[in-house]
């Protein structure tokens, strides 16, 4: 079967649109993110080498390693979520006519559930890196394409937000309380400052316009 | 030349990634409009037909065939951003040796600035309209999947504020001010709410969660 990753765009929101429940939303708020790593690649790879922003070469070749590297994570999330969600659905759809089959059907809802928490929230942490290598990216690049990291803030903040909606989701339906409660704790760590730093970005970028 | 929509995800992430100025944030922002429209879809195609939601069934097949509509203006706008972008690049590109030649070359270049303030224009107004469709999706939609709604409004309100990024830059180069003006004008008309409200709908799944 072909990855989602190698579908074409228009197949890829063909797909999104459609009835089936994959892809969803956990696979656009990668795709948000995706996309924000790769606008502070673009920002850090048309700044690298122009003569004006030598000063800031070193420090602009360092955040295209760790933007590049956010971005092949990002997009391998992309499937993560299809697969953890697939998984869920699986589950549910597990035989439940006797109290044998309910107690198994139930253990692997709740096995399925921990990881379809786990895998949003660290599409939410990976968003949460795009917001501050963004900031880097609104600071330090190159003036003609600086509206591109404006663009990148906003698409992590939406990937961020997006995420964090999967990770409640799937936290309010876990028996394990100290678990889901242990991760939205987390997510509420992640989240705490990206309201107003992904605005603070943004303002940085529209003041160099 | 494969146009973009047809490009493999990964493809268009290295694209956006890379040395090249296009596709840039624009083509970004008018993806996250498509994926938020295709996430309203997505909602409307999976409460449509369900006998629990017969009440609202009639809304929702009015509300897809709006959302479908506005995935196909937002997918063709990913396109129009490169072109634009392009053909303004190319613009600049013209010889400025003497004073006709540079008379040309201001021209030109005026006029594509003008088709590079109205395509991110068009694009923020599209992506202001799929949060009002993300509205009707998370107010109404089949609540096994209200989560979708609030990525698309995420998705849509990342894709505005995006496209305004745009708008901006390219009025601020016009020296039609009056055009240019008028632009903005009709730009801050489609921003005036949009905070508020895409932050409303967002409660709205939230509190359904």
């Amino acid at each position: 079967m072909t990855e989602m990753k190698d579908k074409p765009l228009s197949r890829f929101l063909d797909e999104l649109a459609g009835k089936q429940a994959t892809p969803g939303g956990g696979s656009a708020a990668a795709l948000m993110g995706a996309q924000a790593a790769a606008l502070v690649s673009m920002v850090c790879n048309l700044t690298i080498g122009k003569p004006k922003y030598a000063e800031v070469e070193a420090e602009l070749v360092a955040l295209l390693r760790e933007s590049e590297q956010l971005r092949e994570d990002l997009t391998g999330m992309i499937k993560a979520d299809i697969e953890v969600f697939d998984r869920l659905m699986a589950c549910y759809a597990l035989p439940k006519a006797g109290d044998a089959e309910k107690a198994v059907r139930n253990a692997q809802i709740q096995a399925a559930l921990r990881v379809a928490t786990e895998v949003p929230l660290a599409c939410a942490g990976a968003c949460a890196k795009a917001i501050a290598l963004s900031r880097v990216a609104a600071e330090k690049g190159n003036l003609g394409v600086i509206s591109d990291a404006g663009v990148a803030v906003m698409a992590a903040y939406a990937g961020l937000k997006s995420a964090a909606l999967n990770v409640q989701i799937n936290a309010a339906a876990l028996k394990d309380r100290a678990f889901a409660e242990a991760k939205l704790a987390e997510l509420d760590e992640i989240m705490r400052h990206a309201e107003d730093e992904s605005g603070a970005v943004y303002r940085i970028v529209q003041a160099k316009l």
